[in-house]
């Protein structure tokens, strides 16, 4: 090898090497602050935490460090060039790219509005009252525009280069696309689910579970889809997630609420699934730091794809439904399996997204894309948002909030930026394309009735997480299915199954 | 102030509070790795905070900060210094003169001895086999004296200046006085005991208790002692322990053995004890960096105070039983309160320390002593020391180990060094003369029966908690009774005690 790309490359995986360590540690940190970490020490841990991040951070904005990424970055052709290193390389321009002309006190000004922003978004959600968040968001929205206009390389709409830092490659005019057809699809179906008189039985959902019985459900849940505890933990948390400490790390949190007991169930099936990801990267790209390239609609598509193509499925509420009688003696002794499957499935259009279904969830998307994509042109101005928010509600969904707390000022996202939604409901078209392909090549129902969850997850290591690291997701998603990316297999798979469940 | 001190101390102060932060993050990733921490990523996490440890190491070794203490130690006598400033100082010298003449090749290698000593006494305990850990046991007594006898201060005996790093100013000669004192009433007690006949209900004490009910307990004992939820934590481990991991955050955890259910009870008290001591410093301790300078013996007689005095006591069994009826249904409807008092102070004989009860206690810990002292001068034998052990059992508690495993191998100790273990009887022999302090000012026995906690931590906040940090153990204790050290309180109150329980 080149002896100057020899060079550059040792700098630049021995300051990565390095910087990890405080971040590996910062993210202990943090994890211990959102699980058991005192009140009265949450402000010095914050402060510890942050100095740990702001070392790692100085060392991969350090001279040295910029200079041999972009040494190599002007190499890339380069024979020589080991191709995973080229995509690290790539990954690492890419970032220093998006803020090379940011500068320091830019940055800081734009912490501090986002934290003032989140501030009044807790504010203003306690109140319910838009006008004590709105001046936030205003100078929210105009941060997020400056930051990508201020980069070299950029498209002509902003709120498109908002997507691409989420979603590489997705453009407004895609989601333009793919929503517009699960609007002509979608909205007459739930017509009809409406229309259908179905009656499904609810009533035991909300019988009572303790916390002890739901534990052991979600360690039972974890086990089964092959959750490796040995390289991960599992503990509560007020809102779920999941954290990749490191390497051997990957942390779930579930909540239990003891008279909902199969929210924590899909809860934990949902961190679970995204844990899996983490937990079967390809061992090399640990290697060359591109283990956490895959995009957040990526990672979402495997999250839900457990929780729900799998999780929701009638082979999978077969494999659990003796478990469960057993985990939660009594509950379910006049439940049949198919009341079981049925309630999981349960269509009802509702307000707060966190709490919606699977069919109805791509709505709730939908409707801050919209909005989201008017409010960035100017075709929105920031004090209709509300008013626009609830007609969306009431033309889409049928129903109306009562109040912005459950309304325009439910979700945190927009204390931070734009752009975020919409990598959820592409997760569900993705995981619908790629299912269809698992189908073709091995007997995806009768995998998980007998639970060979070994078997599904080496498909999904050898097929979805292998190349999520290095291709787009457009690239990505011809590369599993050698088809262009379509919301058509997720929008036949909602009229297959939900035909189905409500007799159309 | 003379600018130059003030310089001096402004680098002191810097230096600390930035090592600080990396052994606060330490802490945390230390304390992950004994609660959560996955098998699979505890290597990874290990590396991790050895090098958060070694950055903040690195700090408090520079020159810049070893000048700096040595000049305001040179200036102690300045009339100018603050007194908190110069017991910062002269903690800070001490530290530095106990390992200035180590050199790092030095310490190195006492790591290596240490590290293959540990992994060779656990080897040597799972096989019972003492040959395994010998030869290391011979190198770390080795290695023990080296390290003393390098410094410029030092005693003519190096086991006194092992007992001196644990217990400040405690000698082998203060040891044989007081411990020949114990032997000399405890054995002719423990034989009235033994003879007397009195049977004492234990049947209730295995009866099945589930986590959830102890945890419960564990909580409401916590409270009870008014430990601070919102400077500490609370959950569980194998081994039940406290650790300071910052100013606000002082944590605790406790282990639950579901035939047991009064081992976890006096295991949290133990530890909610130690909890205290942490949270009820001076701050004024904490602004001075000297907040951590009691001794062990200090320690151990606080947890032991909690433990024993208080929460073996009628007074507190009178405040606490009608709660564990409450938590434990049914568990004690054919206990009475005394019963109850007399089975959490059973007099039994025994071989394993860790297990043994408040009276036999003290007689693990001389044996302990004795041998130590023997081995370290060279009167006792590397190969004679399991047969000397087995033989102080039968003699002073007239129990004889089957093995090694539960004789001479039983503790970790010694496979990092000597002169810990009596610290722990110190403790007893230290509490009992505060609390014979305390019985004179305030009606303790009132105040626990009460529940007032507040006061009675008042108290230990005004008396004993105060002056820890700066006084030596002799300084302290005679600060806080007006009296010399003796172990005549503690001899007394066993007497009284267990005479009373016994009917001698």
């Amino acid at each position: 090898m080149n002896e100057i790309i020899e060079k550059n490359l040792k700098t630049v995986y021995e300051t990565l090497d390095k910087a990890n360590i405080y971040y590996h540690a910062a993210g202990v940190l943090n994890f211990d602050m959102e699980t058991i970490c005192p009140p009265g020490a949450m402000e010095k841990q914050g402060e510890t935490t942050a100095f740990l991040s702001t070392e790692g951070y100085k060392l991969i904005k350090s001279d040295e460090f910029v200079d041999a990424v972009l040494y190599l970055h002007g190499h890339l052709d380069d024979a020589e060039l080991d191709p995973l290193d080229a995509e690290l390389v790539k990954s690492l321009y890419r970032d220093y790219a998006k803020i090379k002309n940011l500068t320091p006190e830019l940055n800081h000004e734009f912490d501090l509005i986002r934290n003032k922003a989140y501030i009044d978004w807790v504010n203003a959600k306690q109140s319910s009252d838009y006008s004590v968040f709105a001046p936030s968001l205003e100078k929210i929205k105009e941060i997020s525009i400056k930051e990508v206009t201020l980069r070299d390389e950029k498209s002509d709409v902003p709120y498109d280069d908002m997507l691409d830092d989420y979603e590489r490659g997705v453009t407004s005019a895609d989601l333009d696309e793919a929503f517009g057809q699960c609007k002509e699809r979608l909205i007459p179906l739930l017509e009809k689910i409406k229309a259908s008189g179905k009656v499904i039985r609810r009533d035991f959902m909300s019988r009572t579970v303790s916390d002890e019985a739901q534990k052991n459900m979600a360690k039972y849940l974890l086990d089964t889809i092959r959750y490796d505890f040995n390289r991960g933990a599992f503990t509560t948390t007020e809102h779920p997630f999941t954290t990749d400490i490191a390497r051997d790390d990957v942390r779930v949190t579930t909540h239990y609420y003891p008279n909902s007991f199969t929210s924590s169930m899909y809860s934990i099936i949902h961190e679970g699934g995204h844990a899996l990801f983490g937990q079967l990267q390809p061992a090399e790209h640990h290697d060359h730091h591109i283990d956490n390239e895959m995009t957040m609609g990526m990672h979402e598509s495997v999250s839900r794809f457990y929780e729900n193509r799998i999780g929701r499925s009638r082979p999978f509420i077969s494999l659990i439904y003796p478990k469960a009688k057993e985990i939660f003696p009594g509950l379910l002794d006049d439940v049949t399996e198919e009341e079981l499957y049925e309630a999981v499935n349960i269509v009802e259009p509702s307000l707060i997204r966190t709490e919606s279904d699977e069919f109805t969830y791509t709505f709730h998307i939908i409707i801050r894309y919209e909005i989201e994509r008017m409010f960035m042109s100017g075709e929105a101005k920031l004090e209709d948002l509300p008013r626009i928010w609830n007609d969306k509600y009431e033309k889409y969904l049928g129903v109306r909030p009562a109040d912005d707390k459950e309304g325009v000022l439910q979700d945190v996202h927009w204390s931070f930026g734009f752009g975020y939604f919409p990598t959820y409901a592409l997760g569900n078209m993705y995981n619908a394309m790629y299912f269809n392909r698992m189908k073709d090549e091995i007997p995806v129902d009768a995998i998980v009735s007998s639970g060979d969850f070994d078997r599904l997850n080496g498909w999904m290591k050898d097929n979805v997480f292998a190349k999520a690291n290095i291709l787009t997701p457009k690239e990505w998603i011809k590369d599993i299915t050698g088809r262009d990316f379509t919301p058509v297999d997720f929008l036949d798979y909602l009229e297959e199954k939900y035909g189905g469940i409500y007799g159309l």
